[in-house]
């Protein structure tokens, strides 16, 4: 395909930046279907402005210091929140000064659209604003400012494409304050019910919901929150690994091929409140000394199964130096590749903890111990996710970005994997053609406030997410 | 010893009875020194005065109902809270109708006392009205109120000690509020540093301290908590056993020859924080993984050494279903009957501890696990109690008013144990004879709403309570 400098017409609905003076009535364009490898090239990342927005944003919601330098900060920026209002304002803000036009929909989720040469659902790309309690500076934050670092470079190289590209923020991904993770791009696919998501409790003491925190800050959009009230063409989602695998394998970008199947359990162990001093070991039925069985065996069971097991919140009553706890909840997320390899796992640990709660010995836990009563175990269902597959046609634009990028290193720095987190792109994935495309996190930490990619990465991460974008446009005329 | 009947004359300094009218010059009146089996046997405890007390006070902090009688409720009465000020309220007012003399001292324990024949150091019957946040009605509560309702069974029979006898009630027994037990009968021991017990911090975000607390509900009283200041010949405590030893053993009373050592430590697991879905278990530091592991070991080390080892808080970071935990503090409380054991347990749990934390395997809980990365353990000790031994001299009070009531069958209905929780008679036995009388614990359960000691055992440990105060007492003069 030749590059061609194309005329603007006056009369041609077309894309203006705001930023840049230019004629009224004439401009150079280029449309993307005119790209080639090399003009492809010249679509430039620059770092320094991609680097500047992860870092400034991070001033709503600055979490725990680790290191000296300025930016050796994590984030704390829980959905709804204060901070997170402020860094949605900027969103709203930055997409529009750079000719988007904004909609907000009824889980808050933002969506920008740049307008294209005709009209048509945009593709997008984007990811979340919000971060854990404990969480660092480019989990989502990079997906986000990475798609607006997209925006400039359209606008920078005059590139007006065939249909519409947006930007999305969406609500409350990480699940870190109102307990259901990807809740809004949930609701926004069908597969969450949004009264269901509006009634969502914070978790801890706090008696907000959803709904009220998205009222408080002023993000209750009237627009519902539906892929048919605001369709996209596709979703693409630049992301941190979060795992050790890409710097391990010295491999610079990850060309995401689907999600790994995962489940939220609660599980409530119940026994008896008794007296530490009085009550020997064989009347207790202690409820914390059980779930530490259970956890333990969760872990045995997922290496059996090449699984994952965890626990990342427990919870315990009366919680007193000297009383036996009669009363324990615990989280349990339960991740494979398969999904029938999860329902071995959960089967097997259903089975188990029935034993357990029982006071009969599972694979020696009971072994060198005194028995003692028996316990109840209940299991509440909080999150399932199904094993994602990502479409090939998505797979194949990160592919062809990858290549203008790498050219014969493609193979090299590149790999093909499985993502072990879950995303918004899980919920995309279901109702329009979707991937994702991942960056090394050193050390494989996240979730943390060391969190951290490469400036190099990141930038390259975003090169890649604006070809993705590009080529995906290009192939919407091209057929 | 012969009993008569004293008549009192004008000139002499003697207890009246506020509510009862008698003559301005003349009475009736025993002397304990003249009470022999048979008029001792006549100091009845009217049970229900004492059940009226006990139900009476439950109104102030009443806690979860368990069943439908008005009394089927447990108790949430926490150390210097409204409604443990109420509770210390109606103990003055009613101690003062009943004729006594009360005292506040800087730690906020009243100590209530009716004047004797001579003047010197009361002996004192007393326990703690504050309770566990789910606790009961009868720990720490039968103490007071039978003390009370021995004030009662004087007055009732006209009794003038040979020396003073009073009636104590001690702050912050639980140490449920403010993390150090007993911490209050420590400070008057000369045992815990004022500084100390005042700046201790309430558990959980609170920021009240107990000087705080004191202040604020008007119980920092200028006497000072020592017992230089505020003397006792002796200190006899009526409790509920708490374990299900008496009631298993048909048992109705418990004489108790001391109390068993324990030590409380809190356990701080320092690991990484870490995603769930992205991190293999070959890479993780899990702080949550390595505290169940050392949970479950404490069990078996304790097992092993005939002792307990017990976790009832448990606190983790960040707590995020997705967030493998990269902090966790647990509580561990360990006891036995005898200093040496608990010397061996503790080393025992800090060699095996050390190895967990550094993903070595200990009697095998690393079995069909995922070999992890090492995590930190460091330990801070909350509290130590050595091992307790009561006065035989008290001791044998007690034995004595069991064989008045019970005759013959003392053998068949009492029972020679070691107490398994602490009570303030711990610091009291450090600097004055001490025993205490143990009740049945329906099932054994203690620390909870359906903590249950029946009418009738109440009632016998009351009156043993008495006699061993009036034995004691007679014993003074006797020599
Ligand atoms: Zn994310
Ligand atoms: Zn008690």
């Amino acid at each position: 395909m030749s590059i061609r400098l194309l005329r603007s017409s006056s009369h041609h609905q077309c894309y203006r930046p705001r930023y840049q003076a230019f004629s009224t009535t004439t401009r150079w364009r280029w449309h993307t279907s005119e790209l080639d490898g090399e003009k492809m090239k010249s679509l430039k990342v620059h770092r320094d402005r991609l680097m500047k927005d992860i870092h400034h944003t991070a001033q709503w919601g600055t979490g725990e210091r680790w290191g000296k330098a300025s930016a050796e900060t994590g984030m704390s920026r829980l959905a709804l929140s204060d901070a997170d209002k402020s860094a949605r304002d900027w969103f709203v803000k930055t997409t529009e000064e750079l000719g988007c036009k904004t909609t907000v929909d009824a889980m808050g989720n933002i969506f920008a659209v740049r307008p294209g040469q005709k009209d048509g659902p945009p593709i997008y790309a984007g990811s979340h604003l919000d971060t854990q309690p404990t969480g660092g500076r480019y989990d989502g934050v990079l997906g986000v400012t990475a798609a607006i670092e997209m925006l400039r470079v359209l606008n920078d190289n005059w590139v007006e494409t065939e249909y519409p590209v947006g930007v999305v923020n969406w609500t409350n991904e990480e699940g870190a304050r109102f307990p259901i993770s990807m809740v809004s791009s949930g609701v926004w696919s069908g597969s969450i019910p949004l009264d269901h998501a509006h009634n969502l409790k914070e978790v801890g003491s706090g008696t907000a919901t959803m709904k009220s925190e998205l009222e408080r800050i002023g993000y209750l959009g009237s627009t519902p929150a539906s892929h048919e009230a605001i369709p996209m063409a596709a979703h693409f989602e630049l992301h941190i690994e979060q795992g050790p695998i890409l710097e391990s394998e010295r491999h610079k970008i990850g060309i995401v091929q689907g999600v790994q199947a995962y489940r939220w359990f609660t599980i409530h162990v119940k026994g008896q409140d008794c007296h530490t001093g009085t009550t020997p070991f064989n009347v207790r039925s202690d409820a914390l000394l059980t779930a530490a069985k259970m956890i333990l065996q969760s872990h045995r069971a997922a290496t059996k199964h090449g699984a994952l097991a965890s626990t990342g919140i427990l919870t315990l009553k009366p919680g007193s130096t000297n009383t036996v706890p009669g009363d324990v909840k615990f989280s349990l997320d339960i991740r494979a590749a398969a999904d029938k390899t999860l329902d071995a796992l959960e089967q097997d640990l259903r089975d188990d903890f029935a034993l357990i709660a029982s006071a009969s010995d599972v694979a020696g836990l009971n072994t060198h111990g005194t028995p003692g009563l028996p316990c109840t175990v209940s299991w509440s269902t909080d999150s399932i996710s199904s094993a994602t597959t990502f479409h090939s046609d998505c797979i194949s634009c990160v592919e062809a970005a990858a290549k203008v990028i790498f050219g014969d290193e493609t193979e090299k720095l590149t790999k093909t994997m499985t993502s072990g987190a879950g995303h918004d792109s899980v919920y995309t994935s279901k109702v329009c053609p979707t991937s994702m495309i991942f960056v090394p996190s050193k050390g494989g930490v996240s979730h943390n406030p060391r969190e951290f990619t490469s400036e190099e990465d990141c930038t390259l991460g975003a090169q890649v997410l604006v070809g993705s974008v590009v080529e995906c446009d290009r192939r919407r005329v091209r057929g």
